[in-house]
């Protein structure tokens, strides 16, 4: 991908947003568009292959926001970073000119996403790419659902700690919280990571604004034995 | 060795072509060398470190080609991107203006093989850089046989995904196949990794243009067991 | 913390120096940048976010030297390569026109320290981060210890590919050596991985100028069963 966008264009800065989504994970790829994109100069194009359907029917887009250009896969991955009010246009990269053809069933990356994020980054308009779609693919980030004083949530995301994020905003975490995860209990959100004692586990708001449970210095992924979709619960005292 | 090249040739772009060479793995880092060079521009100089000999007699070398050039040890990690009717020069990396002297017997990437791609890409012809070779080594990228109808063939590359890319090109694919790997069957050879179920196996034509043994939605490494070196049959019908 | 970078600091060069320091291990990431840093252009901003207790009391600093600057957390991570006689000015992170305001407690990198690089690679003294500090925290890199003939060591650092490296300086090391660690032997030291055949060990002067335990064409960490820690005794004959 990086030969392509060095041919098609020169002198264009690349940047590797992050080696640490899983295969086939598309929410997490997501995420970290979401939480990465918003620190970019406005105008950047942001280039996201998590592509479990390569070569299959989905289809290749480009989405335009009021503030930046989005290439990828129509399977959700660029959805959280483009949210619906700041869609301005989403075409489905079909020009030839704009690809290299013929393009592989198993690497789009390379044929079709970086010659797309080439043209854009040397100043071809996103229409210039192919026709114009109606909408694009969202994910479903399963959503934290609250009964009474309880919230029933989830593990989203596991970065490269094991510090596991998860589907709750800090806004829903007004009160004092009990925190329930893999048979272990939290109480309380704490300020940073070195509130507790060492080999502890302590509940944060992270850096992308959403609950965090980590352990602190070693692996809250390891010692909770919590994957992504690993549940929790929530009591407001 | 960034430091290196920032330091010898300032403001020339660099970028990772794989992070994911085994330690060691000489026809790993030849292979991804061959499939990545042609997408590059032309003239841009490749450095490729998978250096098990260094220090030792294995002599440290610049392969010049029409397209490209080449700097890394004389080991065959350079052969495949190579190939011996593309080659215009082949010189030994001697001349201490483009070395840092001494240089470490453990790290020539840093010492050796840095300075003389900084000198390249700054202009410095590769006659500069030390005497003419005659030829360099060449890896053995082992052959798949074939007997009647029969193919034996092997796993010559594990990506990060768990994708086994085979030692069968393309072009040998023609008619029916049956193929066998770790005790299990795949009929055909389909268009796209989605082409068949989650979980399932299936073979592909990957971007390297090879056969390709994949696993939907997994790793087929760690499902079949099957690293480097494991054999499969090839049955045309 | 690479999108905050390319925002406030618009065409500078960014390098990435390791992706392989083991998380919260200060010392590593200590090693690494003194290790490093020589081989970059004089002035250049190293930024060092191995962070254990961000979000805390330990303050962020720049440390300017006659030769680079450095960023990073008061914690050690930047002691080893900014030597006490090379130090020309510490200073605190303090600055909120060089920070991202409110920052995160659990993310400095992105909020603190990119910020202030930026700021720095752009032309802002580092008088200008914040107030001035008397000192920084330094690690504690533990010592070789001599006993007469027999000197007492520890593995500091594990790479990539499984070899050790020693808090044994290559200085130390003349006259012949005997090598005890993990119950196995190691007769003298090598000129390079080489000298041995596969799948012995072997002890070398790597890089670092530091004594190296390896496993030649393997992992001497695995083959040893040797984390940062282990113990060695080295025999002068």
């Amino acid at each position: 991908m990086k030969g392509v966008i060095a041919t098609r264009a020169p002198g264009v800065s690349v940047v590797d947003l992050s080696h640490g989504v899983p295969p086939q994970d598309v929410i997490a790829g997501a995420l970290v568009l979401r939480a990465s994109a918003p620190y970019f100069p406005a105008g950047t194009v942001h280039v996201a292959v998590v592509d479990p359907g390569v070569g299959t029917a989905r289809r290749p887009i480009c989405v335009e926001t009021a503030d930046a250009l989005f290439v990828g896969p129509d399977n959700g991955v660029l959805s959280l970073a483009a949210p619906a009010n700041r869609v301005r246009r989403i075409v489905e990269l079909a020009n030839p000119s704009y690809r290299i053809e013929p393009a592989s069933r198993t690497f789009h990356g390379r044929d079709v996403f970086a010659p797309a994020a080439a043209a854009l980054a040397t100043g071809v308009p996103a229409s210039a790419l192919g026709p114009a779609l109606e909408a694009m693919q969202r994910v479903n980030l399963p959503a934290a659902t609250r009964t009474g004083d309880r919230v029933h949530a989830e593990v989203v995301y596991v970065d490269g700690f094991g510090n596991l994020t998860t589907n709750v905003d800090a806004p829903a975490l007004a009160g004092r919280l009990r925190i329930e995860i893999g048979g272990r209990r939290i109480d309380g959100v704490s300020e940073t990571y070195g509130s507790v004692e060492s080999g502890d586990l302590v509940a944060v708001v992270n850096s992308w604004g959403m609950l965090e449970i980590a352990l602190r210095d070693g692996s809250a992924r390891a010692a909770l034995d919590a994957p992504v979709g690993t549940p929790l619960v929530l009591d407001v005292a």
